[in-house]
């Protein structure tokens, strides 16, 4: 049988209508314009729809939140959208009233080079905190990218590209599938590297109780026609199991931001995805989740420094909330992240982060396992609060990959989580402790 | 005018009727007995009062509580002492009722040693997790131990490094003070390194709405007479102020122990100590408070590959309690760290730190300065959310030194706390990665 899913090239650009570029505008003011032997990076992305699209958003909350995702919030209650603007190499957040000054120019300058209205064009930002926007540089990027958008796959790699910052490759995805017999795809991009734990909203304020939370940067775009509250309704359940599900360093950045554009071309019945749901809204729902899965491992995988992807899952929980504070504390806990890197199978500091969590943990029920890809059985270094006769180097060989799984279960209820962790290396270390000498190579 | 408080040498066996002794017992099981050109490190810790002593403890919130905590619990109910046995290279942690019976052997032990009850000996364990203890050796060493104890400085210094894990040197403190004119003297040693972010209580459970939270280790000893009730209020204060407020990694660990015992041998009259409390009270306390704060001081400056030491000062929040968690936001923000180590005096991550702490937080009213060790002045790097024009080559100059303070203003009310915190360094991850090739070196 054929799976519903079919991987496509293409990334943004492989739903029809959409276009994309990205290009180089020294935004971090390198000055010569020459980064390495293979010229500048790119740091300015532009992805247009040829189409009206419904627009939906996801947004950091963090209470000290960047210019552009003040913008956005503001765009967003209109619904609808045309464009995102996107700049590496800056946060354009802490800048204060300036701030949001720039990032309304990058909207305006945007729809002004694409004949659209500025509340159509979504901004992003990424980079160092402070620090003000160049605004000639970013208009002459946004001047130049809207002259070389296209649609062909190198097109949407170029944009992948310019939102890089820590990132040593860019990240992208693209599926197609059918709602009602049509063919549809759903594409992605993302960025993320360092400051890496994101709490999205709809709102972009904090719901209450909620759990702790990189800048990440997600810009996904369809071609299905989709009503607008089940796209927003798509996307927050999306993002909940997947980027609010990773951490590389525990920060919540300041200007985390997902958003989805869906211009209808591929001219499949709306109807269809409304509630009551049928078949193409649970079809949606798939696609979404799986390219954003896709994207939000991708970060995890190319953290800061990151030599291993832990997927850490708990089980047996008094509640999913308790689950996942009890998977946060061992996922972001520095003991249990330094083991990881140094292959160690150290259960006794998971113990350690399990019992100052928030979640209930009762030591004498607790189960403690390692799976190592492709293995069929969980090897538990812990039953019930006890060691096991599992032999040391056979749990040292079940971590000594690139990537494994844990599994905790406490058994006190029905509650489950996952969160999709790495290990914490001296090369994070070395790149974040920055160089004061050259303030301009000093990350976010 | 003479200060009230003479600093004297001989740590917990400065003040009257205290002996002490340190000795290898070989708990790590190195086996060749010879573990570097200096000998073997000791690494168990024996304190004796001649006199029976009114005892107070304070213990690790974690719920994941390692035996030697659940047994001093049990003997503080009594509410006196006459010793302290504890170990390091084995935590006796998470090693179920076997665990147990090990603790209260270590206490039967020493009490058979000493010829007194054994509800009137503490344990307490430090080191890997999830090891059994070596009863034979444990026993061995405490004989040994009751065999060299004594009065001199020497012994001090002894029982002082055998409680050491990760620590590369040993802390101690004792001052000399007067309690209606009788001369007094209160004395300690402790250890730390690493898993070092105590939140300890008198009863070892976790108060509601606690923030979050070593091996730490504390031991201390006065020859002050102060009534039971009194002597733990006084330990809970000085604590609450000390090692409460400390932080290297973030981790709590599940042993953290401090205990105090006075055996009265001054005379000093104990009733001027009783609430309403007197001249007596006021100055009990701040002695305590002074060795607590220097013993917490020489933990943080010892932490695992610190190499900066960041007294972080947050006022103005709207309670004490959200200047608490924005000031452990910001201390134990993994990108926050890095730019310590890294002598970056990067405000945009402690920003973003303070955006997803549980304080509330207004982006526009928020300073932060720096104030380098004799400096007269705070450097402001933000004012109200902007920039200052102070260079950043002073910002740098700020925190190029292996101490500084860090400012952090809030503006939204009266609610202030302070917490001691360091670097995250490369030195960090190597020491705490491991040697899976060499399991009885791997630490806690």
């Amino acid at each position: 049988m054929k799976t519903p899913f079919q991987s496509v090239p293409g990334a943004i650009v492989a739903p029809q209508g959409f276009r994309a570029a990205g290009v180089f505008c020294d935004i971090k003011r390198l000055g010569t314009g020459k980064g390495s032997d293979k010229g500048p990076k790119r740091d300015l992305a532009l992805i247009v729809s040829d189409a009206p699209a419904v627009a939906a958003g996801l947004f950091t909350t963090n209470q000290v939140c960047a210019a552009p995702v003040k913008v956005c919030l503001e765009h967003l209650r209109h619904g609808r959208a045309r464009a995102i603007v996107a700049n590496s190499g800056n946060a354009n957040a802490c800048t204060g009233p300036r701030g949001l000054r720039d990032a309304r120019d990058m909207a305006a300058t945007a729809a002004r080079a694409l004949g659209i209205a500025p509340a159509e064009v979504f901004v992003a930002s990424t980079g160092r905190i402070g620090v003000p926007l160049p605004r000639p540089r970013v208009r002459a990027g946004i001047a130049a990218a809207a002259a070389e958008l296209g649609r062909t796959p190198a097109h949407a790699a170029a944009a992948a590209e310019a939102i890089l910052t820590s990132d040593t490759r860019p990240k992208q995805a693209a599926v197609e599938f059918r709602l009602s017999g049509r063919p549809v795809r759903l594409g992605g991009i993302c960025k993320g590297a360092g400051m890496i734990q994101p709490g999205l909203s709809l709102t972009g304020r904090r719901p209450p109780a909620r759990a702790p939370h990189a800048t990440m940067l997600a810009f996904l775009t369809t071609d299905a026609a989709v009503p607008a509250p089940v796209l927003r309704a798509a996307l927050a359940q999306a993002v909940a199991r997947s980027f609010n599900r990773i951490t590389v360093d525990g920060d919540m950045s300041t200007n985390d931001t997902v958003l989805l554009l869906a211009n209808g071309l591929a001219g499949n019945p709306p109807a269809a995805l409304r509630p009551p749901e049928g078949r193409d809204r649970t079809v949606f729902q798939a696609a979404l989740d799986l390219v954003c899965l896709s994207l939000a491992h991708q970060i995890v995988r190319d953290g800061e420094g990151v030599t291993r992807f832990v997927t850490v899952r708990v089980s047996g929980a008094r509640t999913d909330a308790e689950a996942d504070r009890a998977a946060r504390a061992v996922a972001n806990s520095a003991l249990v992240k330094t083991s990881w890197y140094g292959g160690d199978p150290n259960w006794g500091r998971i113990m350690d982060a399990l019992g100052y969590s928030a979640a209930r943990v009762d030591e004498a029920r607790v189960d403690i396992g390692y799976r190592a890809p492709g293995a069929r059985t969980i090897l538990w270094s812990l039953r019930r609060g006890r060691p096991t006769p599992v032999p040391f180097a056979d749990l040292c060989a079940a971590v000594a990959g690139p990537e494994f799984e844990l599994h905790i279960r406490l058994h006190l209820g029905q509650g489950a989580a996952v969160i999709y962790a790495a290990d914490l290396t001296t090369a994070y270390v070395e790149f974040n402790k920055g160089d004061v000498t050259n303030p301009a190579a000093l990350g976010g």
